[in-house]
């Protein structure tokens, strides 16, 4: 790690207190608090739009902790930075304590201590840049902090929640498959089953979020509390990062929404003060590097959270259906299963037919997601490979590569041909949503026609309007 | 067709005329002129913003002809509508006519006569809604109206040029393919080298539209005029059709606009007044209905045309490099040659690894262009597949499904380690221009290493940013 230059944006009462001792980034200190516990570890920078009344430290153990300053007596500079201060590997979990235990501003220590009702969250966490750091020697970053860490570094989550973390994976989400889909789903139910926590939040690489937020938002059905998937577009111990506000705000969501179902916690826009809430089944990466990468499509987020405030917008959207949040968890349902034999294949001009009926055959695909042009169109050319498939067994759905806007597949003769040899439009669905779906579909149902008209259903507003009938 | 109820928006002054006839729309009428003309046909609307100088009939020949109410003298409601009034076939093109002679306001009548030194623009007609009108009996839309036709359903056209129509193809653009883009290529060039034109149109259906356009941009080099593709989202026999706003834009920007190169002309946004002009590379349709469904990608347009006046948005994006025209053909080139076995692959979570090494064995694909997630990565399980390919000569292009941004393949882990392996990532070029690209790049250069170079070289403002250089 390379000296950060500067005070690692403290400022106010935190930043007096380490200017008064000369402290700067990456020089070993030590603290004393009030209740008269020492803690001795790297003083930490802190993201650029964090309070002023944390001072956060990392310890031996490779965890952050966050102190208040109220609750600080005095600092001693130990040591200055060294180039092997900060250890680089994961941080190992100290030996008196399991993952899951629930925390609250700290990791292994207990500088604060739990005197209001605080409702519980379970955060689970997955990877990518939200947990990850920047390699001060390559300038790049690596997937690396754990959900105690990751929560310790934002010591602000603790004025909303009981936070109880648990780490279940550390991959970028380039690499997550519909495998790892099941393992999340299937620890979120546990979380649910267990009846603790009032929401759970679920950390996660940026890069295929919006995938994973639709497969579970199929997999897990009338869910009595939001789940909330959040990432960051910069990583966590980078002064700019949004990994904070983007996390409070998921917290604020899972103890205030009233609305249970899955949704995607991110930046609304540019600035760092509002997060919007985008149900798990229309949402998009829809830039490579803003923070308000991620857009709802043909409909706008269903609430911004401002602050600790949540601004519903479902009054201007009745074709989104949500349910009331519930205690009652009897009719709570899991599924994680999924099938990844779905082939999702862009039209374009040029596009080889042959291609089609080649995969099919070799490789064993199951049904086929289509990201046609406009309406949702293919060229003449390819109807008889596609006749050919669909006779065969396999269903085809229709989606548009347009992203936004839905198929009409009887506007044009194109469409009404694919519609007459089979092929199944899929309305407003993304395309990206229409693959996980048949994904799931294929896994969880008896037969193909059964498959068909689940895919035409609408059961988490990834569908929000009628779909024409096809009378195949 | 069915009987049209209404005045078919029809105001002012041609309202007027026809109400007091008591002629409604589908009315066989017969027209007298002030040169003592007489005119005889069907009755047609207009479309929703058409002005309220010209009364528009189809005469028995298919065409449209728009009439000067200044020259009205009288007009006599011959017969009411029936349905067999007005032929749903293609029409007939006069045989005193050939199609390519210049016109004005008129199809085979001289109620107009040319008076003005007016610009003369080409109007190369390939299919699509913008050519196309509704089959009343079935609601759909077939693609039938001819460029001359098409140019006489608005009259208004004749304000501001001569128009020279041709109709070479008669396709819905999901049936183009780069064969399509050779010869409409090669048509323009034809237009060019004639040097009578101040601008060549382009009709074209909006599906493809885009692709067409990096196509042409790339074939085309130093273009001494615009070329200005032009769709329409609504048909033209429409009462609501953008054709006719579109065309007229297309039309301001042939005639007045101080820059040469490929265009896309479409509404800027859903009421009826601003023309958009996109870069041809750097356009997406990006809904499937809407009037203002073309959006520039990372850039706004360069353009923007406002009645008959072009404002222009260059001054804040100086990324963006655009050529004056010129009268000078000398360096005009043409290379419209495409090698159509490039494969497009959407890498996505379950993404079967197997599949890209599969088609490249048996489907002799020649280059690789993959949307990857988020910065331009895929998962570590398709390294290996991956290698094997780039080891075996063929080149494999990073973009990014993202749409907006650009790649950055030295952030992370992952994009570093597909550096290593040879990937070439593409910056900012949007992965249809990628697809198109390749094609027209792998048709046109001596070798791998020529290919890739020119793929990472700016040539049309597909890429608005330095590529990091790759080392293999």
């Amino acid at each position: 790690m390379e000296k950060i230059a500067g005070t690692g944006n403290y400022k106010g009462r935190s930043l007096k207190i380490l200017s008064d001792t000369g402290a700067t980034i990456g020089d070993t200190i030590s603290l004393k608090t009030t209740d008269n516990e020492q803690v001795v570890g790297i003083l930490m920078p802190r993201y650029e739009s964090a309070d002023d009344d944390h001072i956060v430290i990392k310890l031996k153990s490779g965890y952050n902790i966050g102190i208040d300053t109220t609750k600080v007596q005095s600092v001693t500079n130990l040591a200055p930075y060294t180039n092997q201060t900060i250890p680089n590997s994961k941080p190992e979990i100290p030996r008196h304590k399991k993952e899951g235990d629930a925390v609250r501003g700290i990791a292994d220590n207990k500088i604060h201590e739990c005197h209001d009702p605080l409702p519980n969250i379970a955060l689970i966490s997955t990877g990518g840049t939200i947990a990850s750091k920047i390699d001060y020697r390559t300038g790049g970053v690596h997937s690396a902090l754990s959900a105690s860490d990751l929560y310790a570094s934002i010591p602000e989550l603790g004025k909303y929640a009981l936070i109880d973390p648990e780490v279940i994976l550390n991959e970028y989400s380039e690499n997550l498959n519909p495998e790892h889909w099941t393992l999340i789903a299937n620890k979120v139910a546990e979380k649910v089953k267990s009846g603790k926590h009032r929401g759970i939040i679920i950390s996660h690489g940026t890069d295929t979020m919006h995938y994973t937020a639709s497969a579970l938002s199929f997999a897990l059905q009338n869910l009595p509390v939001p789940v909330v998937l959040v990432g960051a577009q910069r990583s966590s111990d980078r002064p700019s990062t949004d990994a904070a506000l983007n996390l409070i705000g998921a917290a604020v969501l899972c103890i205030k929404f009233n609305y249970s179902g899955v949704f995607v916690a991110m930046h609304a826009g540019p600035s760092d003060d509002v997060i919007a809430c985008h149900v798990g089944t229309r949402v998009r990466k829809n830039h490579t590097s803003r923070r308000d990468a991620f857009e709802s499509i043909d409909m706008e987020p269903v609430a911004l959270v401002k602050g600790d405030t949540i601004e519903m917008q479902l009054q201007r959207q009745p074709q989104v259906k949500l349910y009331p949040r519930s205690d009652n968890i009897s009719n709570f349902l899991v599924r994680p299963a999924y099938d990844r034999r779905i082939l999702l294949m862009k039209y374009h001009p040029g596009f080889d037919p042959r291609l089609l009926a080649d995969l099919m055959t070799r490789l064993d695909y199951k049904a086929i997601v289509l990201e046609g042009t406009g309406l949702g169109h293919i060229s003449r050319q390819c109807m008889p490979e596609l006749r050919r498939i669909i006779d065969s067994g396999i269903p085809v759905f229709m989606t548009s590569q347009c992203i936004w806007g839905r198929t009409r597949m009887t506007v044009y003769d194109t469409g009404r041909d694919l519609l007459k040899i089979g092929v199944i439009p899929l309305s407003d669905m993304l395309p990206e949503t229409a693959l996980v779906k048949a994904m799931w579909v294929i896994a969880n149902s008896k037969d193909i026609k059964h498959s068909r008209q689940i895919m035409q259903q609408n059961i988490a507003n990834e569908i929000t309007s009628a779909i024409p009938i096809t009378d195949k």
